[in-house]
C-alpha cells in the first residue's frame, strides 16, 4: 500500500514514524522540509510537491489547525489531482463543523474521509500507543486497520459522521484541561491552610483519581515545575477555544470550560504560552496573592 | 480499650460496625436510638446518656456539621465530665475553621483531638477500606491505629494542625464534583453533535481517565440513571459549601467550584437532592435545551 | 417620641446624627463608648446600659451583621426587659433568614418589627439622603416615617414579610458590585487594545450607563485610584457572601456574583480590603498582565 | 458630497435615511434590493453594480460581520476600482483584528479608512441620535462631520488606530449584556424570596442605576415581556462573541463575559434568539427551576 504523509509536527513525525515501520512505502511532505530528515534517513522517500504525496492510496494528515488544512489542502486544488479512490484519514485535531466540510468535500469528488485524531501525549505516541477516535467512511477501515495499530494501541469508532470522532477528542481535551483545573483550584485551597499541594495529590491521585491524566499533570503541580510541557499551555488553550466554539455553534453553555478558558489566558498573559498545562497551578496559586 | 461513638448515620454505621469487630468493648449513642439496632444486636452497648460514652478511652464522633458537633459535644458541655485522658477522633467532614476551634478546645482541658475524616463512598465503608486523612494530636495515632485500620485500608497524616485534614478531605470532594460536573458537560458537548454519552465516557474512562471518580459517576450520566446514590446532590452541595466558605476564609478564589456549585443548586432546584451527582449531567444537557 | 439607637458605626453615625435634629429625645448606646461623642455633644444621650436604650418607644439599630445582632439583641434577653411596645426598626445589612427569625422572634413578644436596610454611600447618609426598604410590621410606619425621611429621601415598602426588605437590599448590592466588575472587565479589555479605560467610560457612562453606580465607581477605575474609598472591598465582599448565601438557601445559582466574589477575594488576597471597590479594575488588569 | 452606502440592515436603513436629508446625493447598494425601496423612494439612486457606489467620495458600510465584508469588499476587489480619494467608512461591528486589517488594506491603496461603530439601539437610530465612536484617518472627520451629524447626536474620537474605535464597541456591548445578567440573577434572587423582580427594579433603576441600560431593559425583566426586541439574544450573543475573541487575542480573561455568553446559549438553546436580551431574566428564572 502507499502512503502519503502530511504535516510532520512532533506528533506528526511520531506518527509516520511508526507507520513507516508496518509501511515501508512512505511518502512524506511538510512545509518545512528540514523536519522530514529522520524520516527519509529512515526510508522515507520526501515528496517534491505536495501533490506528489496525492498519488498515493492513503493520505495521512496531521496539520495544526482548520485555515492551514483548508489552505494546503482544499483551496489549493490538491485534491482535484488525487489518485481518483484516495482515502484521506485526518489525524489533525479540527472542529466538527470543518470536518463536516471536509467530509462533504471528498464525497462530492468520489473520495473517501475518515476523522481519526488521536489522543495521548508526544510520549505515548512515541511508544507507538495512541488511542485513535475514527468516524467517517468507516466501510475502508478494515483494509487500513493495521496502519492504525502500527502507532495506536486502540481505534474507537464513532460511525459515519466524521465530526463525531472530532467532538469527542475536543471534550476529551476538555476534560483533561478541566482536571488539570480542579487539582490547581483544590491545591490553592490546601495551601491556603498550610498543607503541601503535593500531600493532597499524593492523597487523591492514589485513590480515586489514579488515573493518567491526575497523575501525570499532577507531578507538575506538586512539583511547581512546569517544563519540559507534556501538553502545553498554547495547545491547551487551543483546543479548549475549539471545543467553546464547537459548543457555541450548537448552543451548548460550557461554563467550567470558559473558567478553564480564562486561567490558560491568565498563564499566557504571564508568558506562559510553551509551559506544561500544570503552570494553571501556578495560576491557581498567583491569584489567591500566593503566586 | 474502651471506645465511644457518637453518631450512627450511614457512614457511621459502617465505621462503628468495623470497630465492633476490632474491639468488643464500644459503647454508642446516636439522638435517633433505633439506629443503633444492629450494633447492639452484634454486642456494642447503646448509652443511656451522652455522659456514658464520654467515660471511655477514646470517642469517636461523625457528625452531620459544625453546628450539631457544637452543640452535642460541646455547648453541652459533655467535656467538662469526661474522661480526663479521652481521645477525641472526630471523623466528622467539618470546616478547617472549626476543627481549629474543636483542638483548643481540648488542648485547654488536657484531652487530646484528632481530626480523621475519611474518603470514600458508603459501599467503601461497608468493605472496610475507607482512606483515612488524620491531624492532630497525632502522637497517640500508634496507640489507636489498630481501630483506623479495622475500618480504613490507609491512613494518611498531615502533622500536627488538625485543620488540615479537613481541607484536605474538602479538597478531594471539590475535585470530585469537579469531575462529575466536567464530565457532564462534555457530555453534553458531544450529544450536540449527535454522540452517545455513554460513548464519550467509554473512551475517556478506560484511557487517561480510568479512576474510580470518572468511572462510577460517569456510569450514571452514561446511562442517564441517578439512583440509587453513591454520593448524594445534597451532600456534594454541603461539601462545596464548606469548600467554598474555607476558601473565602483565607482569600482563595475558586471558579470552578463555583460553576459545580451553581449547578448543584440548579440540581436541587429541581428537586434532585436525593439523587446521585451523576445527575449533573442531566443539568448539563437541560442547559443546552436537551434535558 | 423617645428613640433609642444602638451601633455608631459610620454609617449608624449620620443616621442617628439627622434622627437627633429631628427628635430630641435620643438616647444611644455603642459597644465602643467614643463614638457616641459627637452624638452626645450635640445634645444624645448616652445610655449607661443596653437596657436603658430599650425603655423607648422605637429602638433603631445598625449593626455590621447577624451574629453580633444576634449576641447583643438577642441572647442577652435585652428585649425581655424592654417597653412592652417597642418598635425595633432595625437598618442594618443581615442576612433574609435571619431578619424572619428576627420578625418571629418579636411577633413572639408581642413587639414591632420592621426591616429597614438602607441604599446609599456614606456620603449620601451624611445628606440625609438614604434610600429606605422597608418591610415587616408596616402598619405602624406612618407614626414614624418622618424618623425614616430625617435620614432618607425615600422609604419603599415591600409587604409584611421583613426578609423582604433584606433581599432587595442585598440584591441592590449584588448588581451594583456587578457594575463595578463589569466595567472593570471591558476596561482591561479595551486597555489590551492601547484604550485608556477613562476613555471607554467616559463614553459608556455618559450614554447608556449615565447614573451614579457607573460613574461613581467608574472614576476610581480610570483614575486608577482606589482610596478613600466610597464602598470598600471588605463590606463590597460582605454583601456578596450574604447574597449568595440567601440565593442558596432557595437553590438560586448566581454565576455572576459568583464572579465578582472571586475577584473580590483576589483584592483581598492583595491586601486591599480597605480599598474602593473599583479596586476591582486593577484586579482585572492584573489577571490579563497588565497589573 | 457624493455618498455611497452598502448594507440596508434595520440600522443601516436609519442611518442612510438620515444621511439623505443631509446630501441629497445618496448612491445606495444591498445584497436584497427591495431593502432600498423607501430610501429611493425619498430620492436615493440604486447601484446596479457594487462598483457604481464606490466611484463615491465616501462609502458608508454596515454589513454584519467580519465575513461578509471581507466577501463583499475585499475580496470582490471592488475598492481596486473604486474613486482614488475614497474615504471608507465603515459603521458596522467588527472584530478589532478585522479592522486592522481594513485600515492596512485601504492604506497601501492610498484611500483613507475610519471605523466608525454606532452605540444605540434601532429606535435611537430612528431618531438620529447614535452615538458614533470613531477611530482611524481621523484627518478627514472635520469634512464629514456633518455627515455622522446626520445620525448621531456624539462623535467620539479614539485616535489613528482605527480598531480602538472597534473594541470600544465591543466592550460597551459587554457591558450591556452584563448588565441585563445582573439584574436577571438579581431578579431571580428576590423572587426566591417572594420579591417581584418589578420591585426591586423600581427601586434599583430609580436610584442608583437610573439610566437606559437599566430602564429599558429592566422593563422587560419586570413585566416578563420579550417582544417585540429592542436588542435581539442573536445580536447580543453575536456581540458577546466577538468581544471574547478579541479578548482572547491579547490575553484578557473575561469571567463575567463568558457567563453572559452561557445564559446567552441557554436563551438561544431555548429557541429565543429573535427575542429581547431581557429574556435573559427568564433564562435565571429557570435555572433556579422557577421558569
Amino acid at each position: 500500500m502507499k502512503i502519503g504523509f502530511v504535516g510532520l509536527g512532533h506528533m506528526g513525525q511520531e506518527v509516520a514514524r511508526h507507520l513507516l515501520i508496518e509501511n515501508r512505502q512512505l511518502t512524506v511532505w511538510n512545509r518545512s522540509p528540514e523536519r522530514a530528515a529522520q524520516l527519509t534517513a529512515a526510508g522515507a522517500t520526501f515528496a517534491k510537491s505536495l501533490d506528489e504525496v496525492l498519488v498515493n492510496d492513503v493520505l495521512f494528515s496531521m496539520l495544526p489547525d482548520d485555515p492551514i488544512i483548508d489552505e494546503v489542502l482544499i483551496r489549493s486544488g490538491v485534491f482535484d489531482r488525487a489518485h481518483k479512490e484516495i482515502v484521506h484519514v485526518n489525524l489533525s485535531t479540527i472542529s466538527p463543523g470543518f470536518a463536516s466540510k471536509l467530509a462533504s468535500f471528498h464525497r462530492k469528488k468520489g473520495q473517501k474521509y475518515i476523522s481519526a485524531p488521536v489522543l495521548g501525549r508526544p510520549e505515548v505516541a512515541k511508544s507507538g500507543k495512541l488511542t485513535v477516535v475514527a468516524a467517517g467512511d468507516l466501510e475502508i477501515l478494515p483494509s487500513i486497520q493495521h496502519l492504525f495499530d502500527s502507532f495506536g494501541q486502540k481505534t474507537w469508532t464513532l460511525g459515519t459522521h466524521a465530526e463525531k470522532a472530532n467532538v469527542v477528542k475536543l471534550a476529551a481535551n476538555l476534560m483533561l484541561v478541566a482536571a488539570v483545573e480542579s487539582m490547581s483550584e483544590a491545591s490553592a485551597l490546601v495551601n491556603g491552610y498550610g498543607v503541601d499541594p503535593g500531600e493532597l495529590l499524593e492523597i487523591t491521585n492514589s485513590n480515586v483519581f489514579a488515573c493518567p491524566a491526575y497523575q501525570i499533570y499532577g507531578k507538575g503541580i506538586a512539583s511547581n515545575t512546569f517544563e519540559p510541557a507534556e501538553f502545553t499551555v498554547h495547545l491547551g488553550a487551543k483546543d479548549v477555544r475549539l471545543g467553546l466554539a464547537a459548543a457555541e455553534e450548537v448552543n451548548i453553555p460550557m461554563p467550567l470550560s470558559s473558567v478553564a478558558r480564562d486561567s490558560l489566558l491568565e498563564a499566557k498573559a504571564m508568558g506562559e504560552d510553551d509551559m506544561d498545562l500544570s503552570v494553571l497551578g501556578r495560576v491557581a496559586r498567583a491569584r489567591a496573592g500566593r503566586g
